[in-house]
């Protein structure tokens, strides 16, 4: 194709896109940059419509830094409408790290199969992914960074992160076939390209970005059958095999409940002290019937931390920012940093539950979500984080007596919407919805707590003795 | 007022907040916080709607601390419809710094009178402030802090920061006194408050926050006359009286143009990289009249920077999360850390450009926005950001010769928009906005550069010269 063509179509498809908004371009532009980068991005920013294109080049900041790896590249993704260039993005962390043996032969392949899953989320949620591999013998690269070295209009673009990269052009070659074959896939596929001169390179990847801003999105969940689902886990709980509660147990009264729960909060404020001095992030997700008393839990388990260690999310519908990035977009721009407390009323669990039930995901969309919740999950694991998922659960009796009574009590009617008769008025729905969620994302290391609400004190007790729990199984095994 | 009668108000004046979306409210509490805090803030966590209320108290990140002071408070004013509690906020900068001897008298007092401008600028937006100054003489509040460590139930909520206050005493004592009488304003009251239990303490700061959620709001312009204007800046540069370019005036060729663009760049490398190392963040705003070439001047800037120390921000409309927060928030979200390069393609003078000429912004709320703008760049400034502000002029005709090419041009097609021929129509209006623009924002340490364009080389060369000799200025000063 001809430049002046090619130029022109691929501005359209920008502004076509940017018209849409129906999907977002992501370019990684990874392998032997050294010599070719600053001139080729030069000249790409000069081809693509600025105003919708951001490169994103950047080394990781003090709060990137404390946060899981693929946190700075989650916050960065383009909206939809957009296009985002990454030069080498989250290969660097896999390629580089291993070529300076930061890392083992395993903790890179587990990079790539990471990389690949992540790649997986994006194109199912319309971001269409390109990714180069630049490519030039060792020798020719020599021959370019002295060249680029002599030429005085040239050689302030080196600097010597290049000569450092040029020095590892083996390593790089010898790694860069295993990861362009492990994240090789119909939606996110590698392109080699080697060039003798800028405006030729960026020819060829204007090509490559110009068919991926075309072509019909592939779908990887397409070829799996509409999301399978996962095998049901062992010992899930379930809210309809969930034991009615016994009426004649025994229940704190108002002065043991005190009592305990000052001894709990003590805990855990020592608890989080100690988290925080250790930088320890902490999630605690509160999932739950409607009126089965979150609200009051969190303020149970906020009370015993320090103001500015924690803060609390409540999940309603996504902003219009939010609506135009991939839905785990929103939960990944809230994880706390590390020493900080998250907590989450309503969460990514929202994707399987009212979305589902709502109809506001499609089937494949809510079935896709179990994976990518697993992934999200051991994303936080692996950073660090304690995680901890609470289900509050109450019987359909309690929560008629609980509307009825905000019903009754001016400062508590607004809790009442319309929408809470609705969710009642689908009870069976949703607990289907709920039990499924358990089987799919019941996980050892990242198990659900299933708690009994119907008695208000005994459920608090019990949700932050399991927050100390937690803590203090981290906070031993660390010692 | 009843206590359930005062929580059943709040919380339907929150509710009324969040459905109408015309106002946020800011509680600020300060004083003497250390025996109150702990226990009021749960308090008021409970009584507030919490998905509508958010409490800052943390300290300042490093993402933070590379960032002009206000940064972090600007980027946690809540949005409207809902409510930040921050705890000491901006008055922690000036109280303890002054309290600890970091700071002297004079600079104690500029931070006064910065917050003062600030506070204004939420209000004028429609934020609506209270601030409570927790009182308490020594020795009761030595009597509570003890009382406090005693009691098993309550000595978790205490930390060493809480002492170190108590030692503060008298010094917070008497710096509150000027603080609150330099901070006081009808529009960002001061109460002092005093409790001996925090129900009592939690009623009557309730009380002060419903007042402010529900009373009309009071608009610190409204005094002014209208936003009366400063005097015009001796010596600002004006469009309408800018010298037609003599034709035959000597203009680059193609070759010199390329000799000397390409020397230019290279010092800009050799000064940015230089601006990084020392930790100086650098701040260019484009302006100009529609084809003028911004873009590509700014591209000829950004070719001589490396990409990951740079972003370009393309200022067009504002997204609704934005939308949400007073006008300046937008831009506060986008300044760059130290040692990194922003470059604003149109920026904040939109205000009182577009804004004023299209009738988006009344007149009091354009009028108003010089002096907030000079404040702005006044932060930007104290940070240390070097500040370069570029005004890109064609005249009339050129600028329809620019129009006929770009219609004629296919690749250049989407820039021509029905909005360029609509904005052509009322270049009087745009020459009068931006004569006014440049007298009351041409300041001696924020000056504007007006570049003539009809010529591009010559314009691309002024620019990049220019954003040189404001670098070399900076770092020749600092050596």
């Amino acid at each position: 194709m001809k430049t002046e063509t090619l130029r022109y179509r691929l501005l359209a498809a920008q502004l076509d896109m940017a018209k849409r908004e129906h999907r977002a371009v992501v370019l990684v532009l990874s392998g032997h940059v050294a010599s070719y980068m600053q001139p080729m991005l030069n000249l790409l920013n000069h081809w693509l419509e600025n105003r919708r294109t951001e490169v994103h080049a950047l080394e990781p900041s003090h709060e990137e830094a404390k946060r899981p790896a693929l946190w700075r590249y989650w916050r960065r993704i383009p909206a939809r409408g957009t296009t985002g260039i990454f030069v080498h993005g989250w290969y660097a962390d896999a390629l580089f790290a291993r070529a300076e043996r930061r890392i083992g032969a395993g903790a890179f392949d587990d990079r790539l199969a990471m990389i690949r899953d992540f790649e997986a989320e994006l194109a199912a949620e319309n971001v269409a992914l390109v990714k180069i591999w630049l490519d030039i013998d060792r020798q020719t690269q020599g021959k370019r960074l002295a060249a680029m070295l002599e030429d005085p209009a040239r050689a302030w673009q080196l600097d010597s992160g290049d000569w450092q990269r040029h020095l590892q052009h083996p390593l790089i070659e010898a790694l860069g076939t295993p990861l362009r074959e492990t994240t090789e896939a119909e939606w996110a596929p590698w392109h080699c390209i080697r060039g003798d001169d800028p405006d030729d390179l960026v020819h060829q990847v204007a090509e490559r970005l110009l068919e991926t801003a075309t072509r019909p999105p592939v779908d990887p969940a397409a070829p799996r059958a509409g999301g399978r689902l996962a095998p049901a886990a062992r010992q899930a709980p379930s809210v309809r095999e969930f034991p009615p509660e016994d009426p004649a147990a025994e229940r704190p009264d108002k002065a043991d409940y005190h009592r305990r729960l000052v001894a709990q909060q003590a805990r855990l404020s020592r608890n989080s002290r100690e988290a925080a001095s250790r930088g320890i992030p902490v999630v605690l997700v509160f999932e739950g019937h409607d009126a089965a008393g979150k609200g009051g839990s969190i303020h149970r388990v906020t009370s015993a931390l320090e103001a500015r260690r924690y803060r609390v999310h409540s999940i309603a519908a996504p902003s219009d920012e939010e609506r135009l990035h991939p839905w785990a977009w929103r939960f990944w721009r809230r994880l706390p940093a590390d020493g900080r407390f998250a907590l989450f009323d309503r969460s990514w669990y929202g994707r399987v539950l009212v979305e589902r039930v709502e109809g506001f995901a499609t089937p494949a969309q809510w079935r896709r979500a179990y994976g990518e919740i697993r992934h999200f999950e051991q994303r936080l694991l692996e950073h660090g984080t304690v995680l901890g998922k609470f289900f509050l659960s109450i019987s359909k009796d309690e929560q008629l007596k609980r509307f009825e009574a905000r019903a009754n009590t001016p400062r508590k009617q607004h809790k009442l919407t319309e929408e809470d008769w609705r969710n009642r008025a689908r009870w069976e729905d949703y607990e289907e919805a709920i039990d499924e969620m358990f089987a799919q994302t019941h996980r050892p290391h990242a198990p659900w707590s299933l708690i009994a609400c119907d008695d208000k004190r005994q459920a608090r007790l019990e949700v932050i003795e399991g927050i100390n729990a937690l803590l203090e199984r981290r906070l031993d095994s660390d010692t």
